[in-house]
């Protein structure tokens, strides 16, 4: 029985797989570039979204696709009183979000004019990872609380990553963290991906991520000239 | 070929189900007290784990079983330097523990005259909510930082919990956490479970903690005499 589980998980993945390239191919064409971020549940990606927005909001137009496990609206509903386009989409209790829910968020949006679409994964470090969207970008956002070690423990989450936003650096005073420790563990797993601390509280070091967006939704419109 | 995956995956959870309740019996048989701990990464489930076996070793003997999701043993090293017997599980990347994996657990510890079985589930607020292991009491460690929505956003996982400890209370002054709204959001969920605020940290409320196991491990073992 395991034997037949694990053919029709593999077929699920070409199929995401196949279905993640069309939207990236959507996203070209309309010249947008798609981020996916991921993290623990409490990282803090919904407020890096609503920063991200007062700093990048009305130079650059923005989309959000917001998953969740459950039919709540906490998220989608702070992003909506910014005047950004969301739409929400329910898992159903899954650990993830995939291609072809991706794609369904994307048809419920208007996409003309666009210029950023962040996609906000369902809170998990494990399952995500195995979850190509069709985004451009895969980022992680981890927090000071959570701890140095996570990349040690959950190491698949920050192989296939470009940028690593360490969230929450305002409560460095107050807990065991060590940032060397941290680093050397995703670089172990990563030599390449940007790594950006900062604290969507206090605001310190986001002007370094909205540089780092803006360099790459620049790419995007450049190349769909 | 969806409704083929749902059935498989209901063949699993039955063949689940059954072994956790053998591994039930025999945590019966032995007096033993076995607690399933879930959490999100970094609420800070091993720092708990650490503090318990402070808290009752060595008045009561206690055994863990460590669910990863990577084959490193941080968690594990931790709680050996105790002198406390311990198991590692590696997941291979699987986002929770099942029963099965516990009975292999279980199988490679000395169960006899152990008062106390901590199982530390792999961190994750999402998949483990589904998987029985055969514990008797489910406990999440949720954490000041994580913020006061988690309820809200991830609700199954609180839904079969006999215990809530709301971890990193020293944590309070420096963020935004109501915690009306948390608990209103437990109890919407869950009208009986627990709800202990504490810091592993610095040891405050910690005492509530143990002798809300100190009353189950006496059960047990009364129970199996």
């Amino acid at each position: 029985m395991s034997v037949e589980k694990v053919q029709i998980v593999e077929k699920i993945l070409d199929a995401n797989d196949q279905m993640a390239l069309e939207n990236q191919q959507v996203f070209d064409q309309e010249g947008i570039l798609a981020i996916n971020i991921m993290a623990s549940p409490g990282a803090g990606k919904t407020s890096l979204i609503l920063r991200t927005i007062e700093g990048l909001s009305p130079q650059y137009k923005i989309a959000v696709i917001e998953g969740d496990t459950a039919p709540v609206t906490i998220d989608a509903d702070k992003v909506n009183a910014r005047g950004i386009p969301v739409t929400q989409i329910n898992t159903g209790g899954d650990c993830h979000l995939d291609a072809l829910m991706v794609r369904k968020g994307m048809q419920s949006l208007n996409l003309k004019g666009i210029d950023l679409v962040i996609i906000e994964n369902v809170g998990n470090l494990v399952c995500p990872a195995a979850f190509k969207l069709g985004s451009h970008n895969n980022v992680v956002v981890a927090s000071i609380p959570e701890g140095d070690d996570k990349p040690y423990k959950y190491p698949n989450i920050y192989r296939g990553i470009q940028c690593l936003v360490l969230n929450k650096t305002d409560l460095l005073p107050y807990v065991d963290f060590n940032l060397d420790y941290f680093k050397q563990g995703i670089r172990m797993l990563n030599p390449t991906a940007d790594i950006l601390p900062l604290s969507s509280k206090t605001g310190e070091g986001m002007d370094a991520w909205l540089a780092w967006l803006r360099a790459r939704i620049g790419e995007k419109k450049h190349a769909a000239k």
